[in-house]
C-alpha cells in the first residue's frame, strides 16, 4: 500500500490508534492493504455495497471487494463499508465507514485474480460474510468514512501520474538506446525519422506532464483542494507514457516482444495508471464539466 | 507454421521431395518449422549471414536464425542460407539457398525466447555449426532460394492481416456485450459515447480494412504479383485491430486487466500481426517509393 | 443541387409534374436548390419548425432554412417543411410535407452566409412569411414528406464520401509531386519519412475508403436499405481526405499557406463533407446502436 | 514586425545606428520588416543565395526573398544576405551580413503573396538587383550575421507558442459556449460526450503547452541557450492549439464553417505557428538528436 492509503489514519485516527496501527506499519512488522472498490459499483463509490451494522462492541461486515493489492500478505486492512442504509441518509455520500483492522484469510476468503502485469503485488477479490470487527478499529467518525477517504484523492492521482511517467521515460530511454545500436540496412535505425520522431514527440509529451505533474503537486502542497490539475497530470501522464511504452516495442520490432528487452513488460504495467485510479472518462467528465462548464453527460 | 510456408516445396520442389515431405506433412506424422529471419539482418533479408557450403553429397551449415515458431516440436524445417558469399553475386538477391531438412536437437542448439503473448506456440532462437544436410534436401536450383521466399510473401501479408482481423472483431465484441451490460452510474456504460463511439469508429475501420484483405486477396488470387494491396491490407489489418484491440481493454476498465475477460490477451496477441512479418515502417517505404513515387528513404 | 436532391420528385411525383419540372431541369433551363436544415434543428429533422396550412387551393408556407446552396440563382426550391402539429401525430416522422416551387427572391428573403470555402457555390437562410404556394407543387402525399427525403439519404452520403475522397486524393497528388521537386538540405524532401511516410499512410487510408465507398454503393444498387456501409463510406472517405489535405499543407511548408498551390482550399473544401450532410457523431451512433446494439446515448 | 526581430540592432548596433534606427521605430514614425527567407533555401537558412559585394561606400544587393510581412507598408528591411561565398569560408554559417536600410519599393520589386488566412498582415516575396545599399547600414561586423539572426531564434520559438496558444484557448471558449447554448435531440449538444471529451481533452493539453512555454521562457530569462525546451513549446503548444481550433470547428457543425462564428478563422490562423518559424520535423529533428543522442536523419 503506498504511503497515501494511510493518510486518514494519520489525519483522523486518534493518539491510540496511531500508536497501535502505525508503529508496526513503519517499522515493517505489519503490512496493511487498502479496500474500497467493489464489483459493482465501479467508479461510483457511493453505491459500495458492503455492509457492516453494530452488535454491541463490534460491527459486523459482510460485502466483498475488488482489485485488492497485496491482500495475500497483508495483515491488516483499511476498509471502507455502509453503516447506514442509501434509503437513510440525506446524502448518498453519508453513512459509509471506515475501518482499520486485521485481515485474516480463515474468516475473509481471499482470492487472487490472475492479471495482465503487475507480478510483484498479488491482486485480489476479497468476499466476507459475518466478519466481526471491533468497534475500536473504527477510524474517526461514524458515517463520515467517504469524507476521509476523498482527502488523498488527488494526492494518488499525482503520484499515480508520477509512476506513469517514469515507465514512460525508462521506455523511451530504452527505445533510444536500441535505435542508436541496432543496425539494419546499414545505419542505426534511429537515423530513420519513422524511428526518431515518434520517440522525440514522447519525449516532449512526457516533458508536459512533468511539468503538470509538479504544478499539480505544488497546488497540492499549498492547500489548493480542487482537482482539475491532480486529474489533468493523471491523464497526461498516463496518456503519454502508455504512447511511449507502445512506441518502445514497436522500435524493437520483433526483440520488443520478447521479454528480455523489458519493453514488453512496461506496456503491460502502464496499463494500471492509465486504467486506474479513475478512468480517462471521468477525469474528461469532471475537465468538462468543473473547467469548461458544460452539462453533467452521465 | 501456416500452409502458406511450404508454398516453395509445392511450387520448386521435385515430385520425389513432394512425395517424401508433404505426405507425411498432410498426415499429420511430421510438423515443420520456417527459418529465414537472422538476429543481425532484421527486415535486410539480402544479408543474411547463415552458410551453407557443398561438401560432398552434403553441404555444411553454419550460423543462426531467431523466431523460430514451433522449433520445439518440429521435425523438420525450412532454412534459407548462403551458399555464395555476398561479395561474389552480382546482385544481393542471388547466392541464397533453401533447404528442407530435418531439424535434430542434438545438432541444432534450439533456444526458446520468453515473450510477451502467443502463448500456444513456442517461439525459438537457434545456433548451429558443422550441421551436414544431405543434397538432396535442397529446394529447386542452388543460389535461387530469395526469389522461392519471395513468392509466399505477399500471400502471408494478407493471411497475417487476415488473423489481426480476427482478433479485433473478438476485441470489439467482447466490448460491446460488455458495455451493454456493465453498469455504473445507474446505466449501461456502453450509453456513454466515450465507450461507445470508439468501439463504432474501430468497427468501421475493421470493416475497411477487410475489404482490402478481401481485394489484395482477389489480385493474389487472379496472379497480381506487385505488393501495394497486400502490404496496405497487412498495415491497415494490424493498426485497426491493434486499436480495437486496446480500446477494448479501456472499455473494460480493470475488468481488462484480468485475464478472465482475455481482452488483455487480445492486445498481446495482436502485437505480432502489428510487428511481423513487415513493420509499419518498411510498409510505408513500399508505398512511398512504388504508388508515391518517392525516393529511398534508408 | 446534385442529382440525388430530385430523387423524391422522380420517384413520387405525377406524370404531369415530372414533365411540368424535370424537362426545363435537364435542359439548364431552371435551376434548383434544396431547402430541409433548419437552424433549430441541426440534424434533429424530425422537429423542423418551419410550417404549411391549407389555405384553399394553396398553402401558407412560414419559417426558416439555413445552408440552402445556389438559392441565389435556383428558379426552383425542393422544400419540407411541417403541415400537421407535433402534438397532432402519432410519430413524430409523420406530418411533414414537400413541395417542389418558384423561388422568388421578393417573397423569400435569401441571404448569403459569408463562410470559410466552397466559393464556387453560394450558401444562404431563408425566411419566409405568408408565403402562398399552389397545392399543385406538393410532391407525393401530404404528412408523408419525411419517407420521401429519407429515400435519397444513403445515396447522398456516398456521393459526399466520394467528393472528399476525390479532394483527398488531389491533395496527396499535389504533395506527392511537391515532395519529389522540393530539394532542402540537398535532397527531396520527400526523402525524409516524416514527410513520406504521412502521405503514404494516407493513401492506404483512402484507397480503403474507396472501397468501402464502392460496396456501399452497391449495395445501395442492390436495393439494400440499412445505412451501415453508406455511413462508414461516408466517415471513413471524410475522415481520411481532411487527414489528406492538412497533411499536404504541411507537406508544403510555408507554401502551403499561399493559395498558389491549392492546397489550403482543399483543406478549406473537405470541411464540408466531414461536416455535412450528417455529423461524425451521428453516424457513431447510428453504428454503435443499430451494429453494436449499445443503447441511445443522446 | 514582433519585438524580437530587432533584437540583433539593440545587441549589436551602435550608438549612432540605435539613436537613428530605433527611435523612429519606437515613436511609431518608421515600421520595419524582417528579410531571411529565401524560396530555394526554406529552412536551411546556411544556404541563403542573396549576395551583397562592397563597392567603395556601399553594397550592391542581390536576390530574393519570401515570407516578407508587411513589406507593403514598412519603411525599413533587416535583411541577411551573403557577402562571402560559401566556397571561400570555413563553415557555412560564416559569410553571412546583416543590413537595416531602407526598402524603397521603387528599387526592391515586392509582391503580395495571396494567402489562406492572416489578412491582417500582407505577406511579400521581394526581387532585387544592384540595389545600393550604404556602408554604414550594416548590423555589427561583416560575415557574422548568422550568429545575431540565431540570438533571438529560441525567443521567437517561445513567442510564437504563446500566440498559438491564444488561438487554442479562444477556440475551446468559443466552442465550450455555443455546446452549452445550442440545444439538438432536446438538450445542449456539450451534454454528449463526443462534443464534451474532445474539449476537455484540448484544455488538458493545452495547459500542459503553457506549463512548457513558462518553463521554456524562464530558462530564457536565466540564460540558458539551448533550445530544446523553446523547440517544445513551439511543438506542443501549435500541436495542441490547431487540433483545439479544429475540434471547435466540427463542435459548430456548419455553423463553423460560416466566418460569423470566428472558430474557421481561428484554425486557418493557427496554420502559421504550426508551419512557422520551424517545422515540426525539424523540431523532432533537434530533439532526437540533442535529448536522445540519435543520429542526423537528414
Amino acid at each position: 500500500m503506498n504511503i497515501f492509503g494511510l493518510e486518514p489514519v494519520v489525519k483522523f485516527g486518534t493518539d491510540e490508534q496511531k500508536r497501535r496501527w502505525l508503529e508496526p506499519l513503519v517499522q515493517g512488522r505489519e503490512r496493511a492493504c487498502f479496500g474500497v472498490t467493489e464489483p459493482n459499483t465501479g467508479l461510483d463509490t457511493l453505491k459500495l455495497q458492503s455492509t457492516a451494522r453494530r452488535d454491541g462492541g463490534h460491527y459486523i461486515l459482510s460485502g466483498q471487494k475488488i482489485w485488492i493489492s497485496t491482500a495475500q500478505n497483508a495483515h491488516k486492512i483499511l476498509i471502507l463499508v455502509r453503516t447506514t442504509p442509501l434509503d437513510q441518509v440525506s446524502k448518498p455520500s453519508q453513512g459509509l465507514s471506515l475501518f482499520y483492522t486485521d485481515l485474516d484469510p480463515s474468516i475473509v476468503e481471499i482470492t487472487e485474480i490472475p492479471k495482465m502485469g503487475r507480478a510483484a503485488v498479488d491482486t485480489n477479490s476479497l468476499f466476507f460474510d459475518d466478519w466481526r470487527v471491533p468497534a475500536t478499529d473504527m477510524v474517526g467518525q461514524e458515517n463520515e468514512g467517504f469524507k476521509m477517504i476523498l482527502h488523498g484523492m488527488n494526492a494518488e492521482r499525482i503520484l499515480i501520474a508520477a509512476e506513469a511517467l517514469g515507465l514512460g521515460y525508462a521506455a523511451i530511454r530504452r527505445a533510444a538506446t536500441y535505435a542508436g545500436e541496432r543496425h539494419v540496412f546499414g545505419r542505426a535505425i534511429g537515423q530513420n525519422q519513422a524511428i526518431q520522431h515518434p520517440l522525440a514527440d514522447s519525449w516532449m509529451k512526457l516533458e508536459a506532464a512533468r511539468l503538470m505533474i509538479y504544478h499539480a503537486a505544488r497546488l497540492y502542497d499549498d492547500g489548493y483542494s480542487s482537482g482539475e490539475y491532480a486529474n489533468t497530470a493523471k491523464y497526461l501522464g498516463a496518456e503519454a507514457a502508455f504512447q511511449a511504452c507502445e512506441r518502445a516495442i514497436m522500435v524493437h520490432g520483433g526483440m520488443g516482444y520478447a521479454k528480455e528487452y523489458h519493453v514488453e513488460r512496461y506496456l503491460r504495467e502502464v496499463l494500471i495508471p492509465r486504467i486506474a485510479p479513475v478512468s480517462r472518462e471521468m477525469i474528461c467528465n469532471y475537465i468538462g464539466e468543473r473547467v469548461l462548464g458544460l452539462p453533467k453527460s452521465y
